[in-house]
């Protein structure tokens, strides 16, 4: 069931390219989900409990990797573009002190109880974060054709937000492409290319698969948290490269960037590509420097964004599991 | 190398309980935590990448459950305690229209780039979350002897934050109470005894193991999200049904309540004692329903709050994936 | 120049009104501005600095009334509608001992200066504050045809903001609905009439006149600040009473209330007619309790709402200083 | 009684400034409010309603001068000095379009009435406004001895807030030192002296009354709002030209920059000075171009901080209005 529908969407995207290019102008429009009219979720449709079960059972060592940085105030972020998104910050509201002062009771417990709180603030997009498919459209629609004007609230989407991804676990594939190109980090927008990804797998000893959650080094976080040098002009995939990567089998795709996609952004962005073209989702500002350093290619990636409602982007923390290597039969069971 | 730290500090705590009850008078101290004194981890430190390891292998079709509930505006949580914390919030900082009047260039794209953007204001201990050992402590300590003087900022404590929490990969344990008293949700206020627990656990047929993460079914999530059913006067395990607990292996307690005890808060609150006494943290507002629909009571358990640093509590998406039954030789060897 | 412009504007109100009333159909628009297709301001265009010049030489004694409410966390306010708007929040961003723990330096001073300081999140209808012109229109449109289409942006509009609101220094007149009723605060729902105006006028022994303040005293501020008595079904003027004040001069229609106008809105509401088809600023939540009780029923009226670029509201402090008694030949030499 | 209380309190400065010039140490302490214990307004006692009606008699035109700033994201501030406030920032709750999506009830009204609402963030001293006499003190205490561990909460002071100031209606004097200097702006970091503001004084003619509010002029929001050269490093007035206006009856020092002292900070602060030991507020971030431009140097000034409950800081629209020249005989009047 899986191989066909991506088939179609992939035949119509290729077609479309190929007018495209044939033109030189620019027309895209929001991909129709193969899953049908009220579908949400796009390519995440396809992954399987099987495939789940197939990645775990080739967890070698139990070995955790957290892919996550940490929040905090300071940290670089969509704030940092000036299009006047709030900064992440974080408050105390409840300490022993204040709570004495306010005369507040605490619902119960004993009179030396020490209670401390805090609260937040930060753009859906901060730290290490999923981007959900109505982050990006094109017009007044969105993947699956859902028009702003009858889904956007004030308070986010009513389709296709971070509550819709599910938790993922499934295969994880590191590309290190600046180990491919003998660099500490890409240059300023950097555009990867099919070729230097086709160059990485190889060197890597690792081939795609379909559900594969592809996470791309660029090395752009040996420079975090210098907003200087890590916002502006960031390394990244192309549409090409990112047509290969989910005509391959990736159905995220992530990278050590605030974007992914090499900016400033082509016409072709890859942002409204995955999402309304593709129904694939971003993760961003992932830590995937231990796993470059131990050369982790392969492993099982585990994660799910907070369930923040119609949101176009939710905080997560994903998890990296290094696996066994594969035995020859394993990938035909996969789509079973 | 587990059970010595542990014993010992339930034999610590043991004592001070006889004292306590011996006296009547209610006088406790934060706890030194057998792993040193720079910890910040509490018994979180006892898990390892072969009991990780055992428990994957364990897993048995790959089926999620997902255990986070969704963030909305108007979602139950702190704010409704009267205490003054800001209610979830979501709003849009830019949405096509906008972008529009306001004249803003994003980084390129096409013309008709459709860009949709939010931001979220909440308390950290909003739905599903993880509670820091920095959360409750007594006096001006918290766990391990941390001073709120020398390590609480005003952008959160520099000690044993929600960053501090590893990923956690371990056996989870659901106690279906409310199937073994009969009834659909506890009522108010209601006590969770041991002696609860221990029919639970009979009745389900599983035994605690050091490493669980064991999740408290109090039903209460029938009524969710319903503020006035829902948050006053929580049921809830007491301090005995705690130590019982952490004293038979839970590093993890957790509840599909605010607060996981019992509220009003006693005395002798749970709370402070897991944290500054045990070094357990807690995990709140679960959703258990689909798990005790289906009877799972034994799952791996993969959770992991958000990195926000110096946090009192940090959100979190827990997932559970049922396990085979497991081999008679396997306990022993997680021990290793 | 003055009567003019707004006797045009009212017989096209009342010409408009005629018609409604003859068919029992609603059908308003947004009116045009008889000062010219750029202008944000409506009705404040009238006022003088003549005007403001006549009110403060015949200030009495000096005395201040302070008509605002205090701002504090728990007080009632948009919040408590039920349509997600944040309520007040505050907190602290910098403390001394937690600029000693995070090590901060602010910019120098001595050794032992202890720097506080706080931060704010509210709706801009919070507290004593003005709703300004584009809060509420009428379809696509607010005061003087601005469609939200070309002039609203993520980050309010781009027109007839609360920033457009210019300070004010007129007379303003306090009208006690509830003296004149012999209650202490007017029923819920009320609906105050044209006749409870005229009444209470008289019985003050006040008339009105171009430019003027008028403040509506409905005694609710008597069960300030419990939100639960507060907020539900204020008393308030009608339509009709709305434009019976802006046909006798009135260029600001405020109150103890949050809303001014009666609620439930009825079908006819005065928000919109006020703003949209009058051009007339409303302003809410005015403490006039010591005025009420000092009868003190005209005096200089000086107000200005934070300049909050482009938002539909925003706090203000208004002042009132009574009055001596006119002298006669005053009136006429306001409008020169 | 206004003058004696003056003296009492400069003079005991005095003394100590005396001492602390002789030692070369710096050693100073919060002063005890010669208006009693639980005094929490300072100097602003001492102002009167005869005072307020005196200025108002002599306001010549009626002409305003605002002398707020807007606010608006992006706008310069707190957030600018690295220490993690947030900056100012402004969304939509509502819209007709998300109302509708939302199928939100506003509280009646027409079919076609377009409800727009917003909401903001910001550091309480955003923009133009009051710094409290809490925002800072030496050690645990602020003015009066008020200290930390009694009246500090999470919510702010329960002392000497902002909400605390009253109503100002008393002359004000602009101070336009780069006329004097014979410069656009004065220079980064410039100290102006006691012989500057004798100089602006004398070139002004104008001579400062007990009861002034003075605004000092630097010129630097000739580039306002470019963060980048308006923030660091601001010129402003030292601890002796604030005693020096403060002496001579100066009861809130205003200016057109963040601190109205020179900063980096001396370690003799201003800012601690006015406010822990004179009970003097100050107004930062005005806008005085247009009076500037104009040579008004005195004026009526009106204003009155947002009451933000025990903020260290709040908002305000002060006004400016010209007067008359004074009449010989009355200084006199003003202090019966």
């Amino acid at each position: 069931m899986y191989a066909p529908h991506i088939h179609n969407l992939v035949f119509g995207v290729s077609l479309w390219s190929c007018l495209l290019l044939s033109t030189g102008a620019f027309a895209a429009d929001v991909a129709k989900s193969p899953h049908g009219p009220d579908d949400e979720m796009g390519v995440l449709n396809t992954l399987t409990a099987a495939q789940s079960l197939a990645v775990l059972q080739r967890v070698s060592s139990g070995k955790v990797y957290d892919l996550s940085v940490e929040y905090f105030v300071g940290m670089p972020g969509l704030a940092d573009l000036g299009m006047g998104d709030p900064p992440y910050h974080i408050w105390m509201t409840h300490t022993p002190s204040g709570i004495k002062v306010e005369k507040l009771s605490p619902a119960g417990g004993p009179p030396d109880l020490a209670l401390y709180d805090d609260a937040i603030t930060m753009s859906t997009h901060s730290g290490t974060h999923f981007d959900s498919l109505n982050h990006i459209g094109y017009g007044d629609k969105i993947f699956n054709g859902f028009e702003a004007t009858r889904y956007l609230g004030n308070k986010g989407w009513t389709k296709a937000g971070a509550d819709k991804i599910p938790p993922l676990i499934t295969r994880g594939v590191l590309l290190d492409v600046p180990a491919t190109k003998g660099v500490t980090m890409l240059p300023d927008a950097y555009e990867i290319t099919t070729a230097d990804i086709q160059q990485t797998l190889d060197k890597q000893g690792v081939n795609l698969q379909p559900g594969d959650a592809v996470l791309i080094r660029t090395g752009r976080m040996t420079v975090w948290p210098d907003a200087k040098q890590f916002v502006p002009n960031e390394p990244g995939i192309t549409r090409e490269s990112a047509a290969w990567l989910i005509d391959h089998g990736a159905v995220v795709l992530g990278a050590d960037t605030m974007g992914v996609e090499k900016f400033p952004m082509a016409k072709d962005s890859v942002h409204a590509y995955a999402f309304a073209e593709r129904g694939v989702p971003l993760l961003e500002l992932t830590w995937l420097e231990e796993l470059a350093k131990d050369k982790v290619y392969e492993f099982a990636f585990i994660a799910a964004p907070l369930k923040l409602r119609g949101a176009t982007g939710a905080p997560a923390r994903p998890l990296a599991l290094p696996l066994r290597a594969e035995k020859p039969a394993a990938p035909q069971a996969l789509g079973q």
